[in-house]
C-alpha cells in the first residue's frame, strides 16, 4: 500500500488500523480480545519478574543500547513517567522533548520533517500531541522513513506509539484501564462500568468505551452534564459493536449498578485560554464520601488522574480497598512494559522466560 | 502515629524529626553526630572506590532498576546536577520535572496528588519547592501512599530527600558544607566560623548554623546587614544547645579569628519580581582580594554558589588553596551519594566493600 | 601557557588552535586532514559494531561511570539528540540543561562561574550559545578549573565540545558534513559543492567552506541572495589556502557543475525578535523538483537540516537515492561517538576492536 500521507489521514480508522499492524500503537480499537489479553498477561509476568533482582536485572536487558524519545507537546505528568519508567524496566535508554520552543519547530520545521528527523536519532517515539492527526502522521512518517531496525529478523520501521493525540484517543490509557479493571473484578465480561464526567472531551473514557466491544455482555452507564455527554461517533460505534449503553441522570443513580466506577475531570483545558481558575464539576456528577455507601463491596472506584473536585478528598485518607486509582497509575508502568516488548518482539519471551 | 497532614506539619520540627526516622532527609536537624560522622565517612569511601574502573562498576550496581525523580519546582543547577551525578554513581536511573507548566499541576492538581503520583512510578524524590512544607508533605504523602518498596529486607515508603524547601532548609547542602569543613580542617571541634552575607534568607546558611550543635565548642560569628542579619529562630536554637554565637560588624572584624569563611549571595529572588538587575553586596560584606592576606593559613573560604559580586572574581584566578567552594561543589556529589546510600540501605556495604 | 581569559580569546582561531590540542573542539579549522580521515574511519568502525548485539554492548561499555552534560542555551533538536544518541552509544550517562531561567544563571551567576560548576559534576560538556566566544570562554575554564579526568593514563580537563557558537561556528556539523559527502562521493578531492541559501550566518556552511583547505582541488560555488552572501573572513581564509571559490547567480547556475549541493535555511532568528512569520526563500535559491533533472546522477543534494520551503517537500516523497540530508542526520550520530571516542581516547580501541 503506498498511500500519499494525507490519503492515510483520510482514510477512517477502521481502514486504517490494518494498516498499522503490529508497528505502531495508535487507537485502542486497533486490538482484539486475545491480543489484550496477551497484553494483560505479559505485564503481569513482567511485574512478577521485576519483584526480584535477578528478575528484574533479566528484563532490564531485554531492549538494550535502544533510544525512546518522549515527544510530549502538551503536559503530562502521569503518562510521561509511567512510559519513562516502563522504558527504564526494560533497559531502553531515553531522552525528551518537551518544549516546542526549545526545538526546530521554533525554527518552521514541519511535523513530518521533525518525525523524519526523530526516526534518524531514536528507535521509538511515544507522542503526545494536540492535534489529532500527529500520531496517524508519525506511524506514517515512520514507516516511510530511510531507517530501519532490525527486529526480531525482520526490517521494521521505528515505532511509534500514541501517548494522547487531540482530544480522540489515549489508547494505551484505554489498555491500562481495562489491565485495571480486570485485575479488580477477574475480567469485565458481563460486567457494568459507570463512566462519569466529561465524556464528550475525555479522550481515556473515549478509548475506553471503544475497548468495551472486545468484552461479552459488557454494559455501560453514561453520567454527565448534558454539554459532556459522549458523543455520537462513540454510541454509534457502539451500537454496532452491539455494545449496551444507557444515559443516567447522575452518578448517584448509576452507583449501585455499577462494577467499576471511572470518574473524569472536566477537561477545561481545550476550552482555550481563561483567565485563572478551572471549571467545577456539578454536584450530581461528583464522587462524595456518602457515595462510598452505595458503591458496591467488589466494585472498584477508577480515575484517569489527574483529579480536581470530582472526588472528595477525604476518600483519599480512608484506605478502602475500593479506591482503585492510585494502583492503577502502577499498573499503566506495566502494560506499557507489555506495548514496548510487543513492538520490540520481546514479550513471548517475557511470558515464558525460562524457555529463553 | 496516625497524624493527617495538617496535623503533622503543625508539629514543631523537633517532633517531626523522630517520625522521619531513616525514611526522608527533610532537616539538617534531624542527624546526630554519628550520623554525621557516618555519611562524611561513606562519602569518602564512595569516593575513593569511584577512582578505580572496578570500584566505580561495583559503586554503579550498589541501586540498579530504581529510579529517581529529581522534582525541582525552583531553578536549580548545583543541587540538580549534583544530586543526578550522585544517582548515576549508584546506578539509578533518573527522570526529572523541572517545570510546574509541563506537569498535570497545570491542570489543577494537589500537591499531595502529584506527590502520590509520582509515588506510583518513582523510587525516590528529591525536591526542591519555594512552599517550605512541600517536603513535609510530600514525606507525609509518601509515608502513607499505596506503594511500598523492599530495601534490606522491610518494606519501605517511597524516600523523600528535600533538595531545598522554603527560605527555610536546605539539608543535604549543610551536610554537604560539613564534609567539606571536616576534609578541609580535620575536624569542626573548636572551631570558629565566620558566616557572611545574607543570613536571614540564605536557607544554606541556617542549616549550616543548626548543625553546629553536634559539634563541640564551635564559635559562629555573623556578619551581614542588619537587615539580613541571622533569624531569631536559629541563634535560640544556639542558645538551647549552648552554641556561642556573636554578631560581628564586618566580614573584616570577624575574619582574624576564623578557620572557616563562609559567604553567602543576597538572595534577592525572594524580595519578588523586580525589574531586572541584582541588590549588590555591601562592601562591608564583600570578600575582597586584600582579605586573603587576613585570612588565617589553614582557614578556608566557602560559599554555597552561586556567587554573584560578595567575593572579588579575580581570587578564582589565584589558585589560592584556601578557597574551597569549588571542592565544596564536588564533595556534594559525595555526601549525596551517601544519603541515597543509607536511604537505600547500601551504606555499611560502601564502607565496607570487602565484606559483600 | 598561561594566558588570561580575555587574553586567550583575543587570540585569533589559527593561535589557539594549538593550545586546544586533543582537550576540546571548538573550530573545523584545528583539524588536519588525517584527523578527519581517522575520525571518519572511527564513525564507520563504530556504526558496524552498533550493528550486532555483542559489538553495540562492547561499544556501550566504552566510557561508563562517566556523565556528559548537554548545555544548550539555543534551539536545538537535531544536535541535541544526535549527541545524546552517540552518549548513550558509548556508555556515557547524561544530563542537560536546555532552560537558562531554571539554571543558576538566573540568579546572576557569571559564564565562567557556571563552567567551573559544570565541571564539578561532568565529565564532559557539549554546549550551544548564541555567544561566540562561549565555547572558548568554556575550554579555558574547564582548561584552569580544579577538576581533572584520568583519560588514558594522563590527567586531562574535561573536555568542551562546541555544538554550535554564536553564528560563527559549528565544527561537529562540518565534520558530519565532510563524514557524508565522503561516504557518497568516495572523497572530496576534485570535488564541486555548491553552497546554496544564507551563507552569511550560516554556522553550518561557513564550518564547512573552512574545511574544503584540507582536501585536494576542491571547488566551491556560491550561490545566496547578494546580503546573505559569504563573509569575507572565510573567503580570505580560502584565498590564502589557495581553495577555488566562485559566486554563481543563481542555484540553477552552479547545478550542473556541482557533485554535491549544500542548501541551507534563512537564518532569520539572528533577526531579532520578529512579529510572527518566517522569512521565505529567494527563488534564485530554492532546489524545486525540477532541479533534480538537472542534478548529476552521482551527486548528492545535503542540508544541516531544519528546513523549510529551501527545498521543496515533494522531493522527500520521490525516493530519490541523491537526496542525502536524511543519512546526513544518522551519520551525525557516529561521527559524534567518534569524536566522543577521541577526546575520551577509546578511538584506536574502536578501529581495531579485536586487538583489545
Amino acid at each position: 500500500v503506498n498511500l500519499t500521507l494525507a490519503e492515510f489521514l483520510a482514510l477512517p480508522e477502521a481502514a486504517q488500523v490494518p494498516l498499522i499492524g503490529d508497528q505502531a500503537v495508535l487507537y485502542a480499537s486497533q486490538f482484539t480480545r486475545s491480543q489484550i489479553d496477551h497484553l494483560c498477561a505479559v505485564a503481569d509476568a513482567a511485574r512478577r519478574l521485576h519483584r526480584s533482582h535477578d528478575g528484574a536485572a533479566w528484563l532490564g536487558s531485554r531492549v538494550p543500547h535502544r533510544m525512546a524519545l518522549n515527544f510530549f507537546a502538551q503536559p503530562s505528568t502521569r503518562t510521561f513517567m509511567s512510559f519513562n519508567t516502563a522504558q527504564a524496566v526494560l533497559g531502553l535508554e531515553r531522552v525528551s522533548v518537551r518544549d516546542i520552543g526549545r526545538s526546530s519547530m521554533s525554527k518552521g520545521e514541519s511535523l513530518v520533517d521533525s518525525i523524519r528527523t526523530y526516526v534518524s536519532y531514536v528507535d521509538t517515539i511515544v507522542m503526545r500531541h494536540p492535534d489529532e492527526h500527529a500520531a496517524g502522521t508519525a506511524f506514517w512518517t515512520a514507516s516511510r522513513a530511510h531507517r530501519r531496525l532490525r527486529v526480531g529478523g525482520r526490517e521494521v520501521p521505528v515505532p511509534v506509539i500514541s501517548g494522547g493525540s487531540g482530544s480522540k484517543h489515549h489508547p494505551t490509557q484505554a489498555l491500562l484501564d481495562v489491565y485495571t479493571l480486570s485485575r479488580a473484578l477477574g475480567s469485565l465480561d458481563g460486567r457494568t462500568l459507570l463512566l462519569v464526567g466529561d465524556l464528550a472531551r475525555g479522550r481515556t473514557v473515549r478509548s475506553l468505551a471503544q475497548l468495551a466491544r472486545v468484552y461479552d455482555d459488557v454494559t455501560l452507564l453514561f453520567a454527565a452534564p448534558e454539554r459532556y455527554q459522549m458523543l455520537p461517533d462513540i454510541t454509534g460505534q457502539l451500537d454496532r459493536a452491539g455494545v449496551r449503553w444507557e444515559v443516567v441522570p447522575t452518578l448517584e443513580a448509576g452507583l449501585p449498578h455499577a462494577d467499576a466506577v471511572y470518574m473524569t475531570r472536566i477537561q477545561d483545558e481545550w476550552d482555550g485560554a481563561k483567565a485563572g481558575g478551572h471549571e467545577a464539576a456539578h454536584p450530581d456528577f461528583r464522587f462524595e464520601r456518602r457515595h462510598l455507601d452505595a458503591l458496591r463491596d467488589h466494585a472498584v472506584l477508577l480515575h484517569p488522574l489527574p483529579k480536581r473536585d470530582e472526588i472528595d478528598p477525604a476518600i483519599d485518607d480512608l484506605d478502602d480497598p475500593r479506591v482503585g486509582y492510585w494502583s492503577q497509575e502502577r499498573n499503566g508502568v506495566w502494560m506499557r512494559v507489555a506495548l514496548l516488548a510487543w513492538l520490540f518482539g520481546v514479550d513471548k519471551a517475557i511470558l515464558h522466560p525460562l524457555q529463553t
